[in-house]
């Protein structure tokens, strides 16, 4: 679960929320046609702009990215060194049983190959794919999540302009000009909180997030590579080190090697 | 028929005319001269911008992208795959049967060309050319789109203006005022809605559709090819593979090879 | 002359002026300080953005655009391979009687060059040279008018708020805020109908303009070149082929060739 | 500390100070709620675009750019000189005693290493891994502040518009509208300040320091390695002058080395 | 001095300035609080986002760019061809006389160090260091007058929302309604002006200013190399030649070499 974006989405809302409230007339936000029409034309469009299957897979990566257990990289290392020094003490075999005990489905599939003897070629390429494939579902996650940032206030816009024409026309009445204008800038409001604290704010972490599973998963495949191969634990870890983004590796192995 | 772009579209739709209608004065929103205004002055300044050819070819491109049936890689492959294990049982000259029942035209007129004996090399420089004409078609598609999209809501804009000097230059009757806005409004709200609800979407659609029909292209070409040289079937199908995008490959060819 | 473009402003302008005699008060659209100030400022602020010698030149490369009689590609392979026959048949100065009737300077300037013996790579290098200048008179146009398509909209923006700054402090007749801001409105409806109407589509246009120019000249280069070294017309036809977009080229050799 | 990143910002908001105290009535702009919203809903939209751990080394960054002494380059190239003086004429080890007196972590960490006899690669990577880290930091810092440019104004105006609403649905009471409007606007006043006078010329500024600092570390790293190696002082000095830019560089050795 | 550059400047400032006078009452447009808030807090921000030399360097720069003579690479090729026949004919020391007579001190300084044997490569080095220096300042110069550009319309529009907030508040009168904004319009006036009449032409200026000065700096460096190793003057000339752009070449040199 990534703690820093619940807090970021629920702090949002609840503040959002809050300013809704704190005006004594919380009811006065809620317009059921202007909400369908706003949330409803940006679905739509989205399926206007995007392959179904690629609208469809959104919510599966958009809660994974939400609920995910962020992997910590230098974490990750030290179980893939205990990992290769059973391999190296126990036989490669030895790991079948570890296996058992690994939350993360990726390591146990590589592990999984390597104790089966499947040739190191196409371990690393089967792996590499499925990497691949995350990454480009991250990427189509967040051009969908821009789409929807572009086109939520823009149906915002169109449905404030539906809302005007008819307040206008019918101005004759000037006590009525102040609710109706009020209701007919809800939708300007809708796309603007649908754009700003949901749609975009979620493409930016979803590219964010990207590089961070790459990172693990690169970490991941040298690691059962490195196994596989029955590399020394210390040169796995070495190996494994090089791929920490300098301010992590900084503090381990530097002073270590400067020993 | 893209039946994602089809629902999109018509819901876009349905939700604007619903918008529209739920005010209870749908014929607020109708006043011919912005109509000719906006869509108008649109379509001159695309002709303007885009030499005459360009924008003729447009509603062909338009309806072949709305239309045409999207070609699913996997079915496409075991096609080819089956072509080429006739090719190899019974000489490729039996391939002429095949192609009566065969409905892509691009498939066709290559396997017809490898029947009838046409230089390989010319084959696929035919076929590669008749790919980079259909590319070419959807990126003007898109840039004259997205042309539509830059000018609709400037149009609009200028339309507003002309409306509001009318307007306030007699604003001596102030009951005169709104239904004079309402009208000069309803310029702006065309612009949009041309831009958000057709033009700009369809050029993002235009562009997405372009990659699955290039790969689709691409698969044929190379199976074509491949038909033509007598390959074995099953170094077809792992050639035409490597096409496929990570995530259709892992599903299949993975879990085979590893077996 | 180019048909398309000449429809696209003159029906633009058309739809403009249809708009404002509409109203049935076109005067009220006219206000010749407005004028001066948004046509002057965007004027004065090209001088000062652009060297001199590239705003004279401005106008020519506009006529030039707009009325130049576009080459039809094909239509010029024709004339080059049967300017490639007679030199074969009759030899190279036989086609200085032909140059009387060559409308295209540019053809007769290459002809001319190669019927006086002049040195092919220096023939070269002088057509190139001019196809370069061409280039680069289309580039410094299209970046003229992309500059007065962003400073017009901003005069006319800081046109409004002049108006507006006088008309407000003197509101205490109410009767007189709305001609007043009419008048103070016309300098960004101005502004905007000169960014779209005018300037931003000719950028566009000259942009895709050059590349048709470029394509033409760069056959008319080839063609000239073969010519002088007495190619076999067949030879010449097929050389130039390759030029073609795509969606020409099919129409044409792809079949002959196949054949 | 960087006099001119202080002056700038303390001047900037000493004027808008000013500005909000010469109407004559500051306590018009206090609005807590309004803060709350914009300053609120802007922090923990950053907390759901960013990883946590960048978040909070935001503070440190910030301070370090605003009040790091800015090296100058040449002192810097001075100061090294000096030290492979001493180097050269009695020993690396005396410069244990030199390092005592330097301020700069940066150069004393390079120097004891020298000292210490490490790896002279060894040297080199840690240093390089520690001004990669620096500019890591400050790439992450530009885009943490161009975050919050970009989503304070929108919260501003999501606030304005929350305003907006509450007041035009109760808008019998005419008097109320302009005082109602006032606290709307203050959240859009809000985020254009905290964008345009905070976050915005943050990132920028990052941006130009991040330059200046990875000269200055260039430089030391370069100088560390000299004097690590023995070089004489003005092989070092000449070696180091390469990395000054020209307008440094041109004042002084250009003259020397032309005399 | 820039003709075309001043021409602009001052036809932009008496527009606006005649615009002002015209509606009567000039004496509206100056509000000196605005003027204060608005040029201030842009030179604040420009000094917190810039290095303060370089902020110190812009004056120097834009001056240079307004009023430094612009050379016409033509009559430049044809002064250094004849110093090349003068160093030919009468040897290399007698351009010593000549250097007198010469205005441009890059020439004077390149000639020069020819003169005084100055070791070729190096004077080649010192020169472009030079050029590079310039191009740098330009760069910077560009850079700021765009961050000019950015600021001043944000803290126009800022200035605006403060004068509104307090018109606002008080706006139980309504007659002081009108002269209340005109007052907030101000800055918004001001800083449109100083962005589109000062700050983004001059940006643009600089960088074609840039070029031009690049193009003839280049022609001075090759120029003074080709006078130091002795060229034949013709050779030279044709040297320099091909520096020239395209539409300046073809009027002379290839009609000379066709010859």
């Amino acid at each position: 679960m990534d703690l820093g974006l619940l807090l970021g989405f629920i702090g949002t809302w609840l503040l959002i929320a809050w300013a809704l409230i704190a005006g004594g007339e919380a009811q006065a936000y809620v317009d059921v046609p202007s909400v369908i029409l706003v949330c409803g034309a940006t679905t739509t469009v989205v399926i206007f702009c995007f392959p179904l299957p690629a609208v469809k897979r959104i919510f599966a990566v958009t809660k994974s990215v939400a609920f995910a257990k962020v992997q910590d990289p230098q974490k990750l290392i030290e179980d893939l060194v205990s990992y290769a020094e059973i391999a190296r003490r126990d036989g490669i075999l030895s790991l079948e049983n570890v296996t058992k005990d690994i939350d993360d489905a990726f390591i146990v599939h590589g592990i999984q190959m390597a104790v089966d003897g499947v040739d190191p070629e196409l371990i690393e390429t089967i792996m590499e794919s499925e990497l691949e494939n995350l990454t480009e579902r991250h990427d189509a996650g967040k051009a969908l999540f821009e789409t929807v940032g572009k086109y939520a206030p823009a149906f915002g816009m169109i449905g404030t302009l539906i809302g005007l024409v008819v307040m206008l026309k019918n101005m004759d009445d000037p006590a009525k000009i102040g609710p109706g204008m009020a209701i007919a800038l809800l939708t300007t409001l809708y796309g603007a909180v649908i754009a700003n604290a949901v749609a975009l704010p979620l493409a930016d972490r979803m590219a964010k997030r990207s590089g961070e599973e790459v990172l693990a998963k690169t970490i991941i495949i040298k690691g059962v590579m490195a196994i596989q191969s029955g590399d020394n634990p210390r040169i796995v870890e070495r190996k494994l080190r090089t791929f920490l983004p300098p301010n992590m590796r900084a503090d381990s192995d530097a002073e270590k090697e400067a020993a």
